[in-house]
């Protein structure tokens, strides 16, 4: 039966309606299945005896901070150390330019709120992140996709895109969801000279820039774009607002993120989140704090860079070996993902459903197109599944993709 | 300087410009100033053993589930738990009514989302909770105020007020925040036959409902909503959605609150909600289960119980004692606040700021009124505070009163 509530739905919940791709990928989580769906960090690796004594030592010695309420900002000390782990890849910032996150999509929906009015358009990646289309979309966002080749968004698509007047950039230039393509030193001082020529300023969303596994470090959006403007004397304007997360480089369960941005969007944005959240878990932020003290979130790090890069090497070799030969795959230097092009006639929903016959499951990419494109895309993730899983889900996939599509 | 994203703010932000009262509660947390300003229960306390005892457990049996991604709806066993809980005060749903939340703060954000299109109007106490207007306000909520009495909002004004059109009504019926007043049953069917009448259906917060201290039980309107709909033969049509939080019973430090509603509206929201934060904290989720089991929240609301009795009968023996003899103010039976109102002429803002040279603090009543009334109200935590704390905080507001403005 209805109830009285149902007939009084906002607009923006009717674009919210439940999408084939997620009835689609409930399949995935059926048992038995080998699933290369998710996004999630491998939990073995989850160091759970330090959590543990973190736990208890922010217990022991203030408890009763920990589990009362706390300022919106975020716990001091936790911002201070972000400050100074930053100031190592070159952003130069302070306590003010910090803000704690509820997780990086608490991010992605502070900055909807604060910025998008309904029918401004977003320019993101064409494929992008599909959590900025969530977080986006209830606020009536409408986006440009500018299409990338390997080294980032195309530059003359870019150009074009950037005259129809995009409310901002949503970029992630390192390892990125879903293609786990890298943008190139060059293209990413092309981007910053454009944005700025046509005054629109950057989201740069890092999740996964300390997971690199091959190849060198590539300065960050904000730190080029920072140089760039004092080089010409103006400055440090604060063009790029820039996101990262304790969710990939120590555990997403506990949900803790941040956003470094001018100090008055920061207040904007503490003022949203009081309305949305009041803060993020005081707990959370002081046990964060407490186990990457002393280094040990450096050299968790190392630990998760080899398993990883040996689970990547893994699945881009079995790809080599079991795919059809003329489909093309990007070959990731860091991040979670890669990313399969297949031929333009097949629909990767499709093959979902008879990979999920034979027990396999990847994402589709159409959903990560907001302009409907990609459908003969899919996303692999290889940080999530053992070495043998890897083998034998592509080997099955394989074994699909050369039976029914090719 | 003003940055690029200066200029680039929504329309919704515009509302969110810091409010005088906010500027003046920074005054408040001044050291040696006794605050009866905040909302928070008293951390002295929180058993933070057993939760220490809880995290351990979890981690030790559970941890990598624990630090994982989890469901948007929250974890199954805490939402069992919920279920059982609420059994007992005739709530009477299962796992797909419930969904767990980042602190009822976001409850309310959620459900703005889901429901509120620009310039609808809210039917609202006055006053009402102003963490509701914070949520609302940024989705472009406009408010009915329906003044209370004693017993809860006035029927005549609620009936006028509601030929209007409101989306939903919003109410608080147990130990109100701010005012401490609580719905008489009789005013419970009241409202409920109205707005089944004219068709709106009701939002019941009921963060304190179990932080009774005097006087006997009253029916939650959902159980009294569910039984009016039985009898009349229509069977439960959903017109209540429910809202309660771990943060009074337990602490609000690890922000865990639930919402009961129609299956379907809880959909919505779980869309919304991977928007929003993807998910509540997994660890937390757990670890409040965990240290909830085998009746120990029971025995620790007991404590609870006792403990805000004792200072709500000091604060109120003492503003009896204290206060000029024109000033009224409410005698709740529960929560955290007491209201107390002065002589129309004057503005409490006024009061707050004399109260702070004497080192005392309150909140004045204007921001609770979305109608901007009620400048000669003044709200009063007694959670908060240490007996001699309430004792010497009252006689120094008392002696500013008498000294300033009667």
């Amino acid at each position: 039966m209805e109830t009285p509530w149902e007939q009084r739905y906002a607009q923006r919940t009717q674009r919210m309606a439940s999408s084939a791709i997620r009835e689609l990928l409930k399949l995935t989580q059926l048992p038995d299945i080998i699933s290369f769906a998710g996004g999630m960090p491998a939990p073995e690796l989850f160091p759970v005896e330090a959590f543990r004594k973190a736990c208890d030592h922010v217990l022991d010695t203030d408890g009763q901070f920990a589990l009362q309420y706390s300022t919106t900002e975020g716990y001091p000390p936790l911002r201070e150390m972000i400050v100074r782990h930053t100031a190592r890849y070159g952003i130069d910032v302070s306590i003010e330019n910090i803000l704690i996150t509820s997780g990086s999509q608490q991010a992605l929906d502070l900055l909807g709120k604060i910025f998008i009015n309904p029918g401004d358009r977003i320019l993101v990646e064409g494929p992008t992140f599909l959590g900025a289309i969530q977080a986006w979309n209830s606020y009536g966002a409408e986006y440009i996709v500018v299409e990338m080749d390997e080294e980032g968004m195309k530059i003359e698509a870019l150009e074009k895109a950037l005259r129809s007047g995009p409310k901002f950039i949503y970029m992630m230039p390192n390892f990125q969801n879903p293609t786990g393509k890298t943008y190139s030193l060059d293209r990413r001082m092309q981007v910053i000279k454009l944005a700025a020529i046509n005054g629109v300023p950057i989201i740069e969303d890092d999740p996964y820039g300390q997971l690199r596994y091959s190849g060198k470090h590539i300065t960050p959006v904000w730190v080029l774009d920072s140089q760039s403007r004092s080089n010409s004397g103006e400055g440090y304007e604060g063009n790029v607002i820039y996101l990262s997360t304790f969710s990939k480089i120590f555990a997403p369960g506990i949900r803790i993120a941040w956003v470094i941005a001018p100090p008055n969007v920061i207040g904007k944005m503490v003022q949203a989140k009081q309305g949305v959240d009041l803060h993020t878990a005081t707990f959370n932020q002081m046990a964060v704090h407490e186990v990457s003290r002393e280094g040990f979130l450096d050299r968790h790090i190392g630990n998760l860079r080899e398993t990883y890069q040996e689970r990547r090497d893994l699945m881009l070799e079995s790809i080599e070996k079991e795919f059809p030969e003329s489909i093309k795959w990007t070959k990731p230097d860091g991040g979670l993902f890669t990313w399969a092009t297949l031929d333009e006639n097949i629909d990767t929903r499709d093959v979902l459903n008879a990979a999920v016959e034979k027990k396999v499951a990847f994402v589709p990419g159409v959903p990560f197109f907001p302009d409907g494109s990609g459908l003969n895309t899919m996303r692999l993730n290889f940080s999530n599944a053992q070495p043998d899983k890897i083998i034998e889900g592509i080997k099955r996939l394989g074994q699909v993709l050369k039976d029914q599509f090719y």
